[in-house]
């Protein structure tokens, strides 16, 4: 009944279904802008009735396969995974051990008196090059004498931005004065600003580029001379806790909830009777300060992580990479996604981090990165760094005996000193880190439909499971008992699914909202329930009404959420 | 079986209590000092792997109690709450509406070079004062011709630690030069650094010690002249969110979740079919700045609250106020609190902030304020404060147009000018705001249990419900098949409660375990369950054993847990 169908767009263009995501999020109370009544504050979303159930029903999920029924193993048996929760705030020593002090930096451009951009945000035109190349852009030569190539204007500040403007939103390309454009052979032809254009696009933040940051026109403006050179900033937000405000009581919002678990490795070894293979599992807040957030909610400076970290032996370590890697894509499988819209992105080598043996991305095909797909789980092989850093920095023993491996090895006829160096190891970590703010967005998009034919136009086909609202509950009139019975059945049900009741406005007017809040199935107590005691249950999806036995609501109910 | 006994302390102090909790609480994985490998962070508690589970139960059941099952109210039926989670970081003007920039403080001392303290947490002995009243110190004239009074030292930096000097800690003492001491008629006597001493203590925070601060010594090193006059310290941590570092970009950790709930009342209203009266519950981090943070998880610098926010009519605020105090007393019992240890401290009208028409704290019987209560939760009338601030400092209106009322006083022949005058209002707020982490201490203090008789001496008697595991899976011994029927069972038993499956140890050892962190139940897989396919039920409590059918086990502990 619940199976999920390709969501069909209101109009064609892919940044119209995010418009209509939006603001169906906001109108039914998913998602509100933070602070909104003071002008809201950039990059911070509050979850709503909804949006938090959706939320909580995605977490408690994760929660549940990850630590009450991890998977079984490739032993037979299921893994060990325990929880945790660790503070937001730690001492500022994590964040120099894990290299965020130095290394979390974002390149930043400022347009003086008006505002900051991500220098790698930053895209120009290059007129005059149908065949887009940086190499041939570079021998192009430039009409400003001091500039190695000629771009006329910055037209983008973000790589979204640059994509819009090449594939045709209205909004932008107004901004820019962009009459007409269409791609031919790697770059664009058309009118620019009512000038003929053809040429490509180029982003700013290039080595050739360094030191002339002061000849491109501002995004904003268009004024020359106003944009500094990139320089480093970091994304962490910081703050002063305790009475003395200094560089020593210095800390920072955790940009990700993993450190706060290898910080306790220790703790849950010495304190739970997990050994190696183990893994620590933790949802939280996160923080990052972005120049520039972004894509609603998928890129916020407040946001949602789950995050779990595998301590394994360095020499099980890719099997285990593999078996994350597998068990993450069924695990969003289960939400309900269809499988075209996810795929893995292995990181090439050169973008491994320089401890890191593997990654690779699950990634989701988002309406604002189609037909290209973006980030949605990162499922990384981070070797020993992690700890080892930990360890160096704290001068605390983080290796790891492994009585188990010691057997195994001297009855495998080991020499000595094998047996010795290879049963004591600081444990590798596989690490699968996904957002769980990313992933209502994603349960959003994944869920909304457009259908003319309907009365509330859109609805949004979550699986049943994760469902805000797993059933509205209503009289069909408010008379003849029936808000009594229908009440009855609520506080019945209520006990074990989250439910409404609502007994006011018309039965297609209730049904409608149910279908735009996702609500899977409708109970209605008419008429007829007094006398034979049915009730009609109203499918979301494809809109069609059967009766069953009111007795039996709770066991339909129990049966569809499993499935 | 599990019906709550009193604690039995380990020795007679009150402290030593709390030493025990603590030290079981980290030994087992509840509680971790927060970036203990690199020596702690003061303020910030990490939740271990059953601290979390402990945590999440209470959790849910709040939210289950509050959004998903709101209690029946006056009229019959069940009253309308519905969930929020909104932003840590909310725009700073939130903090300007509703006081906390102006008024959120502490006093503050600095202790020049050495520490900061809380003024009224400071505490000095006046010598030679058996009747230990203000008036009569006073009056009494000082050593020192700079003095109102003879404050020979200050002891204590804080009402705590004056308690633990009273109450005669070892440490403290030692640490004061105290040799003996001992209450008489409102004061003490004995030796302190080795002189005769009989007197009274009072807190520096004072009118008539203002100017005199330098005269006092300080608590850490005895030097006189190094204290500072106490000034107005803001307890909210801030932070500057986007690129740019100045007053403007300023905002705070949020110091707890009501605003946000105040924040989206309107969004709520605009969104939901929710009416006045109407509740928004919310459950999430909130950051203070303690000077000194103490009590364990008391009293830390991060922390997690469950605040209900509930809109009314202004003339039913006062029934509402009465209906909230009861049902949350009624919901602490739930936990399985000995009503013994739970009490309302109504608030005097000089403690009311000016706009409260009343206030309530629950109060629990802490270890440490023993034998005074000490803060669990607070339910607030706060009247049509918070709204009417949020409404002129973002020139939103956030009145509400109730139409029920309006045809109910058109129905009562009210004149046309008081049905429009009373039929638009700003809603009144009723808030039972209370702490989870702080809750999390409570079940804690409340299922802590010594019994030397027992293999483990300590055991956490929790109710069931709140256990963080609710069974423990054992084959006696790791052959003749019992670990592959154990697992199954476990296997079985995970999809529906989180159950804890260990095959090695002495299941004495095992048992005692589960004592120690409080788990009810034991089913033990033997030689007899092969034959008769019965288990053995072992009993946390009483330790006794039982045996039943394999295939009721589920059906037992379905059971217990709703009992």
């Amino acid at each position: 009944m619940s199976t999920p169908t390709p969501p069909t767009p209101p109009t064609s263009p892919n940044a119209n279904i995010m418009e209509a995501i939006v603001s169906l999020s906001k109108r039914r109370g998913f998602i509100y802008q933070a602070s909104e009544i003071y002008g809201g504050i950039r990059g911070f979303w509050d979850y709503g009735p909804l949006g938090v159930l959706l939320k909580n029903n995605i977490r408690d999920w994760w929660w549940k396969c990850m630590v009450e029924c991890p998977p079984i193993g490739p032993d037979g048996h299921p893994v060990d995974i325990v929880g945790l929760d660790s503070a937001i705030i730690q001492h500022p020593k994590t964040w120099e051990a894990s290299g965020h002090v130095a290394g979390f930096n974002d390149p930043m451009v400022d347009d003086i008196g008006v505002s900051r951009y991500r220098a790698d945000h930053l895209y120009g035109l290059c007129p005059g090059l149908p065949n887009g190349t940086r190499g041939e852009v570079r021998e192009a030569g430039g009409t400003d004498p001091g500039l190695p190539m000629p771009i006329a204007t910055v037209l983008a500040s973000s790589a979204g931005e640059a994509a819009e403007f090449f594939t045709g939103d209205k909004k932008t390309q107004k901004l820019f004065g962009i009459k007409s454009l269409e791609r031919v052979a790697g770059g664009f032809q058309g009118q620019v600003k009512g000038r003929d254009f053809s040429g490509t696009v180029i982003c700013l933040y290039q080595p050739e580029f360094k030191g002339l940051f002061n000849k491109f026109p501002s995004p904003s403006t268009g004024e020359v001379g106003k944009l500094t050179e990139p320089r480093a900033f970091n994304l962490m937000l910081d703050t002063y806790p305790g009475p003395i405000r200094d560089e020593a009581n210095k800390a920072y919002l955790r940009p990700e909830t993993a450190q706060g678990i290898f910080l306790n490795y220790k703790n849950v070894l010495d304190t739970t009777r997990v050994k190696v293979p183990f893994g620590v599992a933790q949802i939280g807040k996160s923080f990052r300060n972005e120049v520039t957030p972004r894509n609603y909610i998928f890129r916020s400076r407040e946001f949602e992580q789950m995050e779990m970290e595998f301590f394994c032996p360095p020499d099980d370590a890719l099997m285990w990479y593999e078996f994350w890697r597998n068990e993450r894509m069924k695990w969003w499988l289960s939400l309900g996604i269809r499988p075209e819209n996810l795929k893995f992105r292995d990181h090439d080598s050169d973008e491994l981090a320089h401890y890191s043996k593997a990654c690779v991305d699950v990634e989701y095909l988002y309406p604002f990165t189609a037909p290209d797909f973006g980030e949605l789980e990162g499922i990384a092989h981070r070797g020993s760094y992690d700890l080892t850093q930990h360890s160096t920095h704290s001068g605390t023993k983080l290796d790891y005996f492994d009585q188990e491996l010691q057997l195994k090895l001297k009855e495998s006829g080991a020499s000595p000193e094998d047996v010795k160096s290879k049963s004591r190891y600081i444990p590798n970590v596989i690490e699968p880190a996904s957002g769980l703010t990313r992933a209502v967005l994603v349960l959003l998009c994944e869920a909304y439909r457009y259908d003319e034919s309907r009365p509330s136009k859109e609805y949004l086909a979550f699986k049943p499971q994760f469902a805000p609202v797993k059933a509205g509950i209503f009289p069909l009139v408010q008379k003849d008992g029936m808000p009594e019975v229908a009440e009855k059945l609520y506080l019945d049900l209520r006990k074990h699914f989250t439910v409404e009741y609502d007994p006011k406005q018309s039965i297609g007017k209730r049904y409608a909202r149910m279908d735009e809040v996702g609500t899977p199935f409708s109970f209605t107590i008419d008429g007829e329930t007094a006398k034979d005691q049915t009730v009609t249950v109203r499918h979301r999806d494809s809109q069609l009404q059967e009766r069953i036995g009111i007795a039996n609501v709770k066991a339909f109910l129990s049966a569809k959420l499993g499935e």
